[in-house]
C-alpha cells in the first residue's frame, strides 16, 4: 500500500560542530517522504513558494514520491527554517523561522488520495491535521506528530486533543509527550494520551532510542550507536517515515508488526543524521537498511536464561 | 568466585517528589555489596563512624557481605550524603555533604581478600584506588568508577589516569567520560579511554540503560521500563554490582559474558529505584531477576528478517 503524507517541505540553514549548510532541503514531509520511499509508494501533500528549486523536486522524483499533492504559490517563498545545534546534538537552537506560504497551507488532497490508508500527519496546526483526516474516506492506520508550540497554546491545544482522539500512533518525542500531559513519568504519559483514543504511542528520544506503549506492551527500540553523527534535522521524521513506511509495505499492524516497523524507523533515522539535509537518505538502499538492522539487532541481544537457581 | 568492593558507606537523607528518607542506608559500597550479593560472596572494604546503626549491619549481614574489611572508627561520624531530586531523576542535587571519616579512609585488605580476583573500585580519591590494586596478588577483572570531582582536578585526573591504565572495565556514566576525555561523543569517548589500556568501558546513562564498547565490539542495554521510579539514588553502584557479581559468579569474562552480565546489571539496577535506599534489593530473589530479565528481554526483542529485497 501506499503512505500519504501531509506537512512541510522546507529551506533549511543548518549549524552544528561538524560543518554548515545553507538553504538545503527540509521540512518534516521531505525526510518522511524520502525515509518512507525505501519501503513503498509515497503520496506527498505540501505547499512550496516560487523560489523552491528544481533540483530538489528532481531529487524527490528520483524516488516513489508521488507530487501531484504539492501545491506551487506563484508569487510566494518557500518555508524557511534555520538552526544550530551544539555538541548536545539532541537540542536544536532555532535562529530563525520564516513561515511564507506555509503560514496560509490549507491542505487538500488530490480526489485519488482520499482513499489512502496509511496517513502520516506531520506537524502542521492541528485544526489542519483535523482538516485532513476528514478527507480521508477509510483510514487503516493515521500517525500523528505535533510540537510545544501547539500544546501550550490552550485553543490549538484542543485542536491537538480532537486529532489525537481519531488517530492510530501518536508519534512525539519525550518533552512532547511530558507537556501535553503535564506528567514526567513518560510510561504513565503514555498510558494517559492511551485513554483518550491511539492504539499505541511512540516516544522519540533522540539519541536514545525510541518506546512503544501499546495496550499490548511496551517496546523499547536503541538508536544505532553511529560512529558519526553530523546533523541530527530530521531524524524524527525519518523515523516517522521508515515505521510507516514499513506498515504500509507489509499491511501487518499488529503489534509484532509495529515493533518490527520501530526497528526499521530506526535504522533509517540513524542514516539520516550521518549527514546534512536529506543527503544520506536519498541514496539509502534496501540492502543498507537489511544490513545495519541485523548489526542492530547484534548490537542489542543478550541471553536470558543462564543464571541458576540458587 | 567472591567480589571484593571498596567504597563508601554513608548515612543518606534523599528527597523525590515522591517522598523523603533521613539517615538511610546509602554509599557505593553498600549499593554494590547488596546488589552483587544476590549472585556470589562479596568482600566489603569501607569506613563507618560510631554513629552507624548497627542495624544496618545486620541488614548487611544477612546476605552474603562479608565484613571484615569494614573499618568502624570509634570516635568518628560516619559519612553523610543529602540530596534531592525533582522531576528529573536524571540529576541528583547535592545538598549536603560531610566525609567525617571517609576523609581519613585508608583502606587496608584483610590478608584473606588480597587474592580476589574480581575487584571493584567504587568511587573514591584515585590515590586510594591505586593503593588498593597494589594490595592485590593477581587480579582477574577489575572494574573502576570515579566521579567528576576528581576529573575537574588536574593531580586528581592524572591519578585517575594511572588507575584506568591498570583496570579491566571503567564505569562512567556519560558525562563523566565525556569531562575525561574531552570529547562529546560516547564512542570516540570510550575508544580514547580503550587506548589507555582497559578491555571495556561501561557508559552508564541512567533512565536511557547502559552502553558498552569494546575491541570485540559495541553493546547497548535498555533499561528496564518502570511502572514507578521513586529514588534513583544508587542505581549506577547496582548496575555495576549486578555485573561484577554475576561475572564473578559465572567466572566468563568472554565480551558474550559481560554482555550478558550488563543485562543481569541494568536488571538489579531497576529493582533498586524502586524503593528509597537499599530497601528493594535487600528481599531481592534470584527468581525475581531472573523473571524481568525475561520480561526485559521481550520489551526489546525485534524481528531482523523480514524485508524483501526489492
Amino acid at each position: 500500500m501506499t503512505v500519504l503524507v501531509v506537512g512541510s517541505l522546507a529551506l533549511d540553514s543548518v549549524q552544528t560542530p561538524f560543518g554548515q549548510v545553507d538553504d538545503v532541503l527540509g521540512g518534516a514531509a521531505s525526510y518522511f517522504s524520502l525515509a518512507a520511499s525505501t519501503f513503498t509508494d509515497v503520496q506527498l501533500v505540501g505547499v512550496i513558494g516560487a523560489d523552491f528549486p528544481e533540483q530538489h523536486l528532481d531529487l524527490l522524483g528520483t524516488r516513489p514520491i508521488d507530487l501531484n499533492g504539492l501545491q506551487r504559490i506563484p508569487n510566494g517563498k518557500t518555508f524557511r527554517w534555520a538552526g544550530r545545534y551544539d555538541y548536545d546534538l539532541n537540542v536544536a537552537h532555532t535562529l530563525d523561522t520564516q513561515l511564507n506560504v506555509f503560514a496560509e497551507f490549507d491542505p487538500q488532497l488530490p480526489d485519488e488520495y482520499r482513499s489512502s490508508e496509511y496517513v502520516y500527519l506531520a506537524n502542521i496546526l492541528p485544526s489542519l491535521q483535523l482538516n485532513v483526516l476528514s478527507q480521508i474516506r477509510a483510514p487503516k492506520f493515521v500517525g500523528l506528530d505535533s510540537m510545544n508550540f501547539w500544546i501550550g497554546n490552550p485553543d490549538t491545544k484542543k485542536d491537538l486533543t480532537r486529532v489525537i482522539e481519531r488517530v492510530t500512533a501518536v508519534f512525539m518525542n519525550d518533552a512532547e509527550i511530558r507537556q501535553y500531559t503535564g506528567t514526567y513519568h513518560l510510561l504513565q504519559a503514555a498510558r494517559q494520551i492511551l485513554s483518550i483514543g491511539p492504539r499505541v504511542v511512540l516516544i522519540k528520544k533522540g539519541e536514545h532510542g525510541a518506546m512503544a506503549v501499546s495496550r499490548e506492551g511496551v517496546f523499547v527500540i536503541a538508536a544505532y550507536p553511529l560512529e558519526e553523527v553530523k546533523d541530527p534535522t530530521g531524524a524524527g521524521d525519518s523515523f516517522a517515515g521508515g515505521v510507516m513506511g514499513h506498515l504500509a509495505e507489509t499491511g501487518d499492524i499488529s503489534w509484532d508488526g509495529i515493533r518490527r516497523a520501530m526497528a526499521y524507523g530506526s535504522v533509517v533515522a540513524s542514516f539520516t543524521v550521518e549527514d546534512f539535509s536529506v543527503r544520506r537518505l536519498v541514496s539509502l538502499t534496501r540492502s543498507e537498511l537489511r544490513d545495519r538492522l541485523a548489526l542492530l539487532r547484534q548490537v542489542t541481544e543478550f541471553q536470558t536464561d543462564l543464571l541458576p537457581a540458587s
